[in-house]
């Protein structure tokens, strides 16, 4: 499906597919489909820089092409065709929504110290915000990890849970309440004393590197360790979420697109009953509502972008493309499988690792179910305004 | 939500949501949401006239601001938003995709003749194309009615069906076979010896004017009345039916988004169970996803436009677009019934009337289940050239 | 699909579907589907009678036979093959809740006077319990109509509404408040002075006679009125409306079941793109679908039949009964007519006009969602219990 | 819910649930929900045996109680409340439907050698028809392996593919093609020359043991290893299959009630946005769609295996039962994960892996879709004969 795209990006495009194709997938094979380590995954990148292809998304003066965000959307789900194509292109989760978030609010010092080798892929980062129930999950204001000024600086203490990429990471953003209802960001650098990674929570996704436990206690950290402005965590935490639901959803469409080429590629010549498989009904119906999904997911992803790089903050779009992309990517992996019968359980094919994959966005950056309830409230809100 | 609109869009669309507002909807407690005589449907376009806004889809040497297919979308939801509102505005089906098929297919006394009364709101059309079974229908090349050439012209035999809005239609357009797999449409004018309208065909919907059966019986044409070239009906049919599917869209999306807004000023208020019903979950669901629903449609609908108006067919894109939007909107105005309860299926409410309009569109311009076929089929044969 | 059925049942059930076939069906194409006045409905009753078929839930001594629930799942599902058949049956909506109403508490002189005509067809009879916003809808506490004790009986004040079937019956049931937290219910006579039958309410449906306002103003009955004990009437109210749930279930059932044979014979034979239409899998995928929701529903009603006939309250499982029943019989009339295209949703066939009445049911004895946040909280309730 | 159950099956689910609750369970925190060696399984079938719960559908001449099909939907819901339910009540496939299958066709002579040990649970045994593509899959016809008569008995030669537990298994089943359109079962002890277990196909699955490759290569059996007649093998696979697949829906849904119990328990107490979870109306619509779900599949379930029971073939039935089970009991545990958020999708709580487990049965038994496809067709059919 065709729509015209901004100058330059059918190139970026064709080249993002081509390394992909030509690199991203042969690795895949021996590595299988999600497991990346560190030196394997600087190779990778070394390769992506070599095309002038590594952190396109990110500022130039920091390596990248500075895309939009609509632009992100095209090569992001080209990136998303392999699990490990956002390593290997440094524009994975949670590293790049960290230099957007970086760029946006950090002072030029942040930029270099913190910015610049995460863009090159020198260093990786966490974000930790979710906590452990009562603490902030889907509902930031159950915040309960407290910053308190101390001489010299601020002393962090709480728990944090699900933080993606934590072990190994150089550095990562802490959010902590700093007052009533205010929030602030810091920036914590690996080994700094009081904090430390716990153990790591296993679930259905593999893709990330792990997803961990941090505890802060005690931990100080000096006053430049502010990100952005104190009190201000709370907004920028928007800063980051938006866009990030964002490019999960199209990394995450490149990987449902593949799953429909696999199941596309099991079918043909295949036979059932003495009939093409591609040619039974039932088939059909789970081939198209895969392309009515994508196609829907595509654009309500594009028109939440569009929308955002035209200024908007991009709160109900994101969250209604968030909602709907999830769910669909799901769906269209579940019917791939599907599609390949007993060999769709296998792990001949990849497919029942993507499912699991998958599965898992519906419940980050948000459950669908909050998303829906937020949805409903602002549509009842508006109305009530509209009548006047 | 908000996406950057072309210049000068947002103002014609406020135009038209104020038109709608102050003139389509007060008409409609007079004539009921959906009937309209001539003279009252002359006196509405008047209006509309006389504020700038009749067929502003129709080029402007014809007296319209040659909206593109982009800009149409944006207009058109806005005139759906009453059923009364697309013949106000004179951008009903069936005219409305007639003008545009005899704009890129008639020849300048075609234009003259036809196009012009017809944008002005001085005469209605019909289209004929789809036949009792075995004819015509989802599958065209099943066409039975056939033109032969005659003295001075030719003469047309068959039998059509379901054609919308044939009674009082000062002239139409007929498909008919003039070959081995190839067809012509030709001009037919009211009155014509050999051609009479038959019977109306009731059924669910209401707002169009009315199905009839349409019979022709060695009908006789100048050679004139050839639209466009001979032998090139299925390739014209291609012509009107993209965007007429798309154009569809649009207008029940305004309905769409209506049904949500009654349900939404009518559950204000209202307590079950000791709480406001906008805050019980099972309401918010509904809402949220019709929200979603009414987005997702909005966004595929902008996208296969988007393509067209960049010179793409947009056969496939607007085969998706139509899938999804016809069974979007069905389940947005049932879940709005839903919402209001018992006055949901009273006729207190439009909103019985209206899923009876909208239930219609998931057959018409191509059941669900045959766009869906070719769906998929052009899935499987993408993919198959794509593996080379 | 067999299942084993009692003793009896199979010779009732054909002889039912016997007289569907061969008087109530061609009675149909005189009066339409659903329109049926006085004295047709009175001839076919007699035919009825005349095979012994008449009222078959009713008490023997009654002229019934005294079906249990199980039983009539049965007998009412052919019954419902026509809109025609449960009035042709006397087993239609509201008499028959009301005759197992009066004959679970009904005095033996009560039993005279109204169950005996009502079973005999001679009289019909309404049910009022639904009040205008804010009074008793889907939560019967709100009940605003109030019963006062005055000299010699009790005087009825308030407002009804969507009464059905209150036009032309001799009497009725009427819900009134007697106390705090406590219902009444009173039998009223047509004529009583004080009480009006108002408007009629205009709905999707048209089956069953229609539904009306009723206003009680000063409406004074006499003390011998009262149906059962005072203050009762919540407890009643649950007696009749957890069988009446299901009993309309039953016969939804049989319609959607006539709609899936419509469609089956319509689809029968015709061909699309050089297929039969049945062969073609998207039509196999919308068969399938119906038949698992007719077998499921069937299922569901069956179990809480057996439950409710052994002696359960049978509310829970009459719950989930209904919502499933409710919108599978609506997914089953919607397929149909996807399957029939053009004509489903013309009135050629009798789809359209089902899926009115059919959508109506969704809403009627309790929407959908509000029937699903009963069976949430029934179920966390119950394992708070279980875990102790 | 309650419906009533036959005499002793009450005390006998009690039984199963404490045993399971008692003793099943506590067995999970230390081998995991799914994992079981031979000496543990051992262990936990002696302490069921001690109960006299051990293979309570075997034959009792067999050490079981020779449980009906309705009374094993009660008992195996129970046991499969945990994933060690099956193997430790020995209950579990393949072996339970081995049982039946010998039950059913085997000699005096087999009844000893295979029934006897196999419902002791001293030996294990596997079922081999399902073969690599384009061999015997959905479509039996398309089987490839063959045996042929040889001095002394027969020859077989062909490949089997996911047959599960084959490792270890004391001996198996094998369906091997004897002539033109028919089959024929043998014996397979382990050890036979010829006969090998090849590799295990990893799945998402893990509780049965694992699924494997055979080969068989020029493997001779006596004549006395064909199970029942020479020929009639594809009849007994019916004989096998379509209780099988009953057997599977009660097991599974006994997991997929255990779901909604832990999402109740996870959610109970817990809090968002200051609201209860178990009050948000999000999460009710997810806990009541899981309810209706249950509901609707035990009720399938026991339909038909009350017909079965009565002497029905029951494979409509069983087929309808088996689409509807396998895609509701995903649903429900896919609900509970999304109930539980973050906890869902992490092996904290065992959903992750159980979701994994039931996808699997949405192939497994064949694909919902080639059901359906036979649904269908034998609804077309049937609505032809029934018009005569």
């Amino acid at each position: 499906m065709s729509e015209p795209l901004p100058a330059g990006l059918p190139e970026l495009r064709d080249q993002v597919r081509e390394f992909v194709a030509e690199v991203v997938i042969p690795a895949e094979a021996e590595l299988g489909p999600a497991n990346l380590d560190a030196g394997r995954r600087r190779e990778l990148q070394q390769q992506a820089a070599a095309r002038g292809l590594l952190a396109p998304q990110a500022p130039p003066e920091f390596g990248g092409r500075g895309l939009t965000l609509s632009e992100q959307s095209v090569i992001f789900e080209e990136a998303g065709y392999s699990l490990l194509g956002p390593p290997a292109l440094n524009c994975a989760a949670p590293d790049e929504g960290n230099m957007h978030l970086l760029h946006m609010t950090g002072t030029p010092a942040q930029h270099e110290r913190y910015l610049r080798p995460l863009a090159a892929g020198e260093a990786r980062s966490f974000f930790a915000m979710t906590e452990p129930a009562p603490g902030a999950g889907s509902d930031p204001a159950a915040l309960r990890t407290t910053a308190a000024r101390v001489a010299g600086g601020w002393r962090i203490d709480g728990h944090k849970r699900l933080v993606t990429g934590a072990e190994g990471a150089a550095f990562g953003i802490c959010v902590a309440r700093t007052g009533d209802g205010a929030a602030t960001m810091f920036m914590i650098d690996a080994g700094t004393p009081g904090f430390t990674v716990g153990r790591r929570i296993e679930t259905l996704d593999h893709a990330i590197g792990g997803h961990f436990e941090l505890h802060f206690d005690g931990c100080e950290v000096p006053g430049d360790a502010v990100l952005g402005e104190v009190d201000q965590g709370f907004r920028y935490a928007q800063v980051r979420l938006v866009p990030a639901r964002l490019t999960h959803c199209m990394r995450w469409l490149g990987l449902a697109r593949r799953s429909l080429d696999i199941a596309l590629d099991h079918t043909d010549g295949r036979e059932l009953f003495g009939a093409r498989l591609h040619d039974l009904g039932l088939a059909q119906a789970l081939i198209a509502d895969s392309v009515i999904d994508l196609e829907a997911s595509r654009a309500l992803v594009s028109r939440a972008c569009a929308a955002i790089d035209a200024g908007a903050r991009g709160t109900g779009e994101s969250s209604v493309a968030k909602v709907f992309v999830a769910e669909a990517v799901f769906r269209v992996v579940d019917r791939a499988i599907q599609l390949c019968g007993g060999s769709g359980v296998s792990h001949e094919l990849p497919l029942a690792r993507y499912l699991n994959e998958v599965r898992a966005f519906r419940i980050y950056d948000g459950p669908a179910e909050v998303h829906r309830w937020s949805i409903a409230r602002r549509a009842s809100r508006r109305r009530v305004e509209a009548r006047g």
